[in-house]
Formats: C-alpha cells, sequence, structure tokens
C-alpha cells in the first residue's frame, strides 16, 4: 500500500482512508459507488474496495476526480486482512463503523480516536462482517452512528462530518476542471476556462 | 397526507418527512432502501416514495419498524407535485437538497430553516431533478451538503444528524422488539423478554 501514509504538514488533519468490506460486484455497484464518493467529496484520502474488483467503481471515481479535482487513492482487490495489517504496521489506527459499537453521540470514542491523531483507516461493511472485525486484533474502535440499522454511506458521512467537525464540506479541491457555485436557486457551475 | 402533520408537543423537534424523487424500481432498490432506512434511524417521521411504487421498499422498511420500533410513515406513489402542494398548503417548508444549493457549512441556510421551526420536508433526487425543484414554487430552499457530487443517502445522513443536533443518534425507540447495547468489543443485542 505505497504512499498510503505521506508526510503530514503540521495543521493538516489526520489521513482518513476508507475500506469496503463485502462488496459485491453486481449488486452492490450503486451503493458502493455513494460510499466512495462520500469518502472523497468528505475529505476522506482514498478508497479501498477490499478483497474483490470492480472496474466500474474504479471507473466511475476516476472520472469524478479527474474532473472535480483532488488526489483521492483508489485500490481494490486488497485483501482486508493485509490492508489492515499493512496500516497498523504504518503506525495507523483502525475504526470499523457498525451499529454494535460505542455510540458517537453517548461516548467519548471520537474524541479518543481524535486525541490519538495518527492516521485512521476506517471500515465500512456491507453484509455480515467477520467476526474478526470487532476484535482488537483488527480493530482499534468499533463505533456507532446511532444503535438503529440504516446505511453504511450515512454513517461514513457523519463519521466524517464530525472527525472534520464540518470543515470537509467547504473544503477546495485542488486541479478542478469543474466547481460549483453555491446559491439559493438555480444551478452555477464555472469549468476552468472561468477560473 | 393524512397524519403528516399532527399536533407538536413543546420541546418537540420540528417533524422532518424526506420525499425521495427519480427512484427506479430495479436498479435503485438498495440506495433507496438505505435512504429511508437513513431517514428512520436519524429521526425522520416519514418517507415518502414519490410518483411510482417499489413494494419491496415498503416491505423491508415496515420490518425494520415492526421490529426496531418507533412509528414511521411510509408512503409510495403519490405525485410529487401533490405531496409539495399539500405540505405548503399545511403550513410546511419544503428544503431541496442538491450539490448547488447554499452550502450548509458556509452559509447561514440551516439556521434560517430551524428559526422557522415550521415541519419540514426534505427532497432528496437521484437521478437529474426537473428544474422546477430550484424555483420558490417548490422549494423554500436548497441547501447543499458540500459542493462536490456524491450521495442523496450521505447528503440526508448529514443534514439530519445537523438539524437535530447529533441528539437523534441517542434516540430511544418506542416498542422495540429488539435492542443494541453499545459497547467497545462484540455485538449484544436485547430482545423485548430482556427488558
Amino acid at each position: 500500500m505505497e504512499n498510503s501514509q505521506p508526510v503530514k504538514k503540521p495543521n493538516d488533519p489526520p489521513r482518513i482512508v476508507v475500506l469496503r468490506w463485502g462488496h459485491r460486484p453486481q449488486r452492490d455497484v450503486r451503493l458502493t459507488t455513494h460510499v466512495a464518493l462520500t469518502a472523497r467529496a468528505l475529505w476522506a484520502s482514498g478508497f479501498i474496495l477490499s478483497d474483490v474488483e470492480d472496474p466500474s467503481i474504479e471507473q466511475t471515481v476516476r472520472k469524478i476526480t479527474a474532473r472535480w479535482g483532488g488526489t483521492f487513492l483508489f485500490e481494490m482487490g486488497t485483501p482486508w486482512k493485509k490492508v489492515v495489517r499493512d496500516w497498523k504496521d504504518n503506525g495507523g489506527v483502525v475504526v470499523h463503523l457498525t451499529a454494535y459499537g460505542e455510540n458517537i453521540q453517548t461516548s467519548d470514542a471520537l474524541n479518543r480516536i481524535k486525541n490519538l491523531n495518527k492516521a485512521v483507516l476506517v471500515l465500512v461493511g456491507s453484509q455480515k462482517v467477520p467476526g474478526e472485525f470487532y476484535s482488537s486484533d483488527v480493530s482499534d474502535f468499533n463505533v456507532s452512528i446511532g444503535n438503529q440499522p440504516h446505511s453504511e454511506c450515512s454513517a461514513l458521512a457523519i463519521f466524517l462530518d464530525r472527525f472534520f467537525e464540518g470543515k470537509e464540506l467547504s473544503k477546495d479541491f485542488e486541479k478542478a476542471k469543474i466547481r460549483i457555485v453555491p446559491q439559493e436557486r438555480g444551478k452555477e457551475i464555472k469549468t476552468d476556462d472561468g477560473f
């Protein structure tokens, strides 16, 4: 996993990479694409589709990144155990998002994670994850975004929004070919000609 | 749309109902189900699948609600224009989530919405929404959850988390048959025998 933990500049927030486990190539294409685009839009540094390959997702993510800017790691097919082992060997922390974990609202889990000031690998499942995910061999933290069943996409979004304290939503993406100018009515887009 | 705006008790947060537009019955089943479950888990009062019917989504949402508790309106097939007209006739406000709208992080849009203290219909699209959605005839507010392309599911999750100031994640769902006991490791569930 080269380039997964580059030198951090002072004041940079810790790096976050999202690992999606359990993707089923036909059935989950749209949902996994949404998870990957959520990771990118909300300031994660990369997305790893573990254990399987799905070129259609890679294509969408690369196309969006080329057009909307920023740098974003995309990797697929790597076994999840290898990703986790490498991440830990490099000094990173692993956070598993699960409805069974410590509630992000009622516990101090997020503060404990942030206080470590380490690169974070966020594990999001889809179908039933292996029991090992809950153990300390794999996850340093099991965090729930509420304790109701909903969506790994929503859970990731709220985790990132809280981790980055909302600042991720005003981030400027470098080398964008297209940008939205937010406004009350209608749609305004600037292309790179307009910068 | 009977029962869509019941009497509000003092200190209750305003009621929120989510309208999903543009669902394609085969292709979008999983994603729309995630949007509906996000609405339910994050304290919205109901979900309307406009213009089309998809019994598989209704079945999942009703099954989850019966098991995990709470009350949650589910409606499908109603034309979006009728839902919006009825909502406005009943004094509610309409918020359209779109990447083109006022940025929830950099604008005061959320405060302006909350200060109205009215029931909120949240419009989430999927494919390209009709241009009318942006007009004041339809949407009182166009709000973006960042101005990057990502996911209606994530956008809804962050909107609800910010609207309810995180409290939705510690909500207790009435008459639940099953509850998760959040914890650092493993899974703990209580069924209604255990209460």
